[in-house]
């Protein structure tokens, strides 16, 4: 066997450790919280964070990349008795994009009997949850969202606006089974990846992120895509897509979704077209249902199908800037077309339900008639599909199956709320799951950037979770650096949004790291930001001495400029004279405008 | 003789050259842009853009940093007759923070006499603009604003959401006149920087951007500051601010504003603390007055004045996370306390008043309480400054001073409308200049992207420049790639506003690069765009080859699954069976969800 077992980053972030908390409902569960330290002059407790990463990050769990990750959920999948093994499907030399010897990854050597659903069950979280039960996974994530929401109860008003969304103060398993329940939230978790920490996808929960990742026919191997996956998690991606078009795409995942514990999501029109030898034309429903079965035997947590690019949608996209740019619908619509017949993913998309509901595999349902540039945003092609995929939402719902919804793309910002307010109507609240937008075309290599712009946006207007660009949009394939600037970008974007929603503890770490910030606890600052190996970096390019990680200042203004060193000289002389009267004073006399404060 | 003339970046942007054109009016004028050429097999015109970079892209011009730049204003200063040229103050030691010897940088060696108002004129463009003159700066700026705009008003309908902006479909001198007039737009232009190409902020022309550069007490010199202002216009910084707080202070910004072909601005109270040895205190009208002829003198276009800083204010800031971030902010708060006074910048501000209208210095009243932190947004602090700046703006334009208004900051998104909203009642619509905000504390090391986004969300409201923050805010002194990355961040979250607000021509540019990118001219994708060398270099780190060029894929993709592609093959497939025909039977069937047009 000349497998290379990958090199993984490994380790715990500065001044962190894991925690784990266990359930109520279900005392087995753990779990996981990142804790940040702070220095003891702080007087503060730890600041708890939402962690994604995984074991990779616990130093008390050694991870071994061809054994996979402890399979966590197996015994809750097994307990509800209505799986059962079986021998599974055979892979094919075409699953693999017809390699052989050293060009062929080699198979992953720890395989076990995938599960499927017995016969006539639907095994699906949504069925669960409309059958009034709390699964583990449900309460998992309820105590997962609900990170130091108890704590703040007391302290502070609600502030923020949320656009009709119905955000708790406090999350509990039942809240997570109702919304699950109206389909207003995922929680992707097929049968088969019981490796996976669960997590949900919804309006009334924390943004979250996606990370696509995978080899081209260019470039890239299975040791880079495992690290990507890693990588992309130590930052915050919540889920990873294995986009990989190249070879070996079968063997490549299986490596993937076995130590992810986060879940993968697949576009499995990629792999389909790799069978028939990258002929759209030559598609078929019987080659794309063999590859929906073989990756959700796999255990692919959620599918992008894109069903709702059909053939009379195709012509509306004639006189466009940019055509088509989302691949999936690129190949289908050629597909359409040279047939001069209705797509088989929309005719066949009842059976394509049935499939998902036997391993739980959520739908994405593929935006493929996105728009690819900003003078094709909210275009009649565009609204024509988002219409098609309302009604394949309630289609998939009636089959008991998860449904989440692509949207764009590239949208100027005055058009997004629009895109928005009709995914919401149209689409009866399914999370919707957007790739930025981008607000403008004219700065490749800064895509992250001009869509970041975008995804706080819209995430703030409800989007449930963003997916990532890097600065290698439209140029290239991202690199190891590139996951991690499009992840830390897109946190920023989904973590602005839970601030502007007033997601009730989302400021406790701005808030924890402003103190720090005002108090010069350099070290505090850097552990308490979303990179402290850059922020420390920065810092330290112009001030290394260990010593100047208590300075009162920094290179920016150096000492006699720092606003706040003058800022505490301030308060101290204002001690002194009685800062807190002179502002009573102030405030009785009438002397002063003193607006009403927007808060309250 | 000790100088050291600096590097300085030469040499146009790729595919590009400088053009100029001539006035009406005013026929000696010469309006700089830059065309950008596009392949043969575009069948395009030439793409022109704002050009902010001077004479530095123009291989036609020798530029000498010991000589500096063309004094072209010169003749319309002297030809209105209202001013005289004088000996000028001397400089005293404590002007360049009484350095001396090796250390002291060099005196720029091509001095001429300053200029002044003539006793009892207002030299101001907002004087002239109210006495109906249009000057040979308005003009200027009316054709540099108006660009593209004719040859689009056939072409297409306005779209975009401005908030009540006025933005006219073509810019005329007289349309530019009357903004000056009313104070809803500031020209800067000193009469001692005649070598400045006139440029113009307001809400209803293109949304500017300012960089910081300067050197600190820590690090930095005029070498690198001299480049750093040239690499900053170079990638579109439409005015920069000279913040140096260390030695030298005087005979760098000698050397900046001599070779700067954009606005330059300052803070004089950093200077006016170097005079009393950084003791606030000590601070004195005195001193204060004498930086501000010493800078009007040098040429400084526009002030910082942190006047809205009142004794009664500093007290709203005692319960505050951060307290006060400014620096001139602190400073002044500082005093006041420490004094138990009021402010002598709001004291004497009808005397700074009279020293801005003998050169026509602008004022950009500082917002010295702007929140530091998500936590001190919007709060009684800031929004008591506010009202201030209002005050004091109707003041100034009592006097015949031009005016913008500094904002915040740090602010969540959820609260950045109403910051543009009270703005806009308070100040009369005077311009306002925001830093930011920033849309979260938690990504320090990435505060370019956190107020990115809220930059160009305040900036589609109604900002009129935008003050870039840069990957080493609250960390560190930016270098020179910090500051590129800074403009370029800003140059999208100006570009997106223009976008969202509906101006004229903003999409012109995004149009032409979806136009390249849709037809694989990739040297045309790279040309346009705002980086054209990392744009390329993206490129090219997997696909390095000239061929690569002109190829129809990337490495992102690879040539089977681009969706750009195949979008061309489905046209061409359709073109045989008429697409345009098929899509307009849909049409007509009504066998389709066709939502109305937003645009329409």
């Amino acid at each position: 066997m000349n497998a290379i077992t990958p090199t993984i980053t490994e380790g715990p972030l500065p001044a962190s450790r894991k925690i784990h908390i266990a359930g109520t409902r279900h005392p087995d569960i753990r779990v996981p919280l990142r804790e940040i330290a702070l220095h003891p002059t702080a007087d503060e407790p730890p600041v708890r964070v939402y962690d994604s990463s995984g074991p990779y990050t616990d130093p008390d769990v050694r991870t071994e990349i061809e054994e996979g990750l402890p399979r966590l959920r197996e015994t809750w999948i097994a307990g509800r008795g209505d799986v059962e093994p079986y021998e599974g499907r055979v892979v094919r030399p075409e699953d693999n994009g017809f390699t052989s010897g050293a060009k062929l990854t080699p198979e992953f050597p720890n395989l076990k009997q995938p599960y499927r659903a017995k016969p006539g069950q639907a095994v699906t979280q949504l069925a669960y949850a409309r059958a009034g039960i709390v699964t583990p996974e449900m309460e998992f994530v309820a105590i997962r969202e609900n990170l130091g929401r108890q704590q703040l109860k007391e302290q502070r008003a609600r502030d923020g606006e949320s656009w009709g969304a119905a955000l708790p103060d406090h999350v509990t398993p039942e809240f997570v089974r109702d919304e699950i329940a109206r389909g207003r939230a995922v929680l992707p978790a097929n049968i088969n990846h019981p490796e996976s920490e669960p997590m949900i996808i919804g309006r009334n929960f924390l943004v979250k992120i996606n990370a696509n990742i995978g080899n081209s026919a260019v470039t890239s191997s299975m040791a880079e895509e495992v690290e990507k996956m890693v990588w992309a998690i130590r930052w915050g991606a919540d889920t990873v897509m294995d986009l990989s078009t190249g070879r070996n795409i079968h063997n490549i995942r299986e490596w993937i979704i076995r130590n992810s514990p986060v879940p993968i999501g697949t576009v499995p029109i990629y792999q389909a077209l790799e069978k028939v030898n990258g002929i759209a034309e030559d598609l078929s429903w019987e080659v794309f249902r063999d590859t929906l079965i073989e990756q959700a035997e796999q255990g692919v947590d959620y599918f992008t199908i894109h069903a709702g690019v059909r053939l009379p949608y195709v012509p509306l996209t004639a006189e466009r800037t940019t055509g088509i740019v989302s691949r999936g619908g690129s190949i289908m619509a050629k597909w359409c077309l040279h047939h001069h017949k209705e797509s088989f993913l929309y005719e066949h998309f009842e059976e394509i339900c049935d499939i998902c509901r036997s391993y739980d595999v959520a739908f994405s349902l593929g935006d493929g008639l996105r728009p690819g540039s900003i003078a094709d945003a909210n275009d009649a092609a565009q609204f024509a599909e988002l219409e098609t995929l309302g009604e394949l939402t309630r289609i998939a719902w009636k089959k008991d199956c998860q449904v989440m919804v692509e949207g764009p793309g590239h949208v100027p910002m005055h058009k997004i709320k629009e895109n928005m307010d009709k995914q919401l109507a149209t689409c009866g609240e399914a999370p919707f799951y957007t790739l930025g937008p981008l607000t403008t075309d004219i700065a490749p290599g800064y895509d992250h950037i001009t869509s970041g712009i975008g995804a706080a946006m819209i995430g703030w207007f409800g989007t449930a979770m963003l997916c990532y660009v890097t600065p290698k949009e439209h140029l290239g394939l991202p690199d190891r650096d590139d996951v991690k600037t499009g992840v830390i970008t897109y946190k920023i974007a989904a973590h602005a949004a839970d601030l502007a929603k007033g997601h009730p503890a989302a400021r406790m770490r701005d808030d924890a790291l402003s103190r720090a910030r005002f108090e010069f606890r350099w070290e505090d600052q850097f552990n308490l930001s979303l990179d402290p190996d850059t922020a420390r970096a920065f810092h330290d390019e112009t001030l290394p001495k260990e010593a100047h990680k208590v300075a009162h200042f920094c290179s920016m203004c150096g000492p006699k400029f720092c606003s706040m060193r003058i800022s505490h000289d301030i308060r101290d002389e204002a001690r002194r004279d009685g800062m807190e009267r002179m502002a009573e004073k102030y405030r009785q006399s009438g002397d002063l405008y003193m607006p009403v404060d927007p808060a309250e």
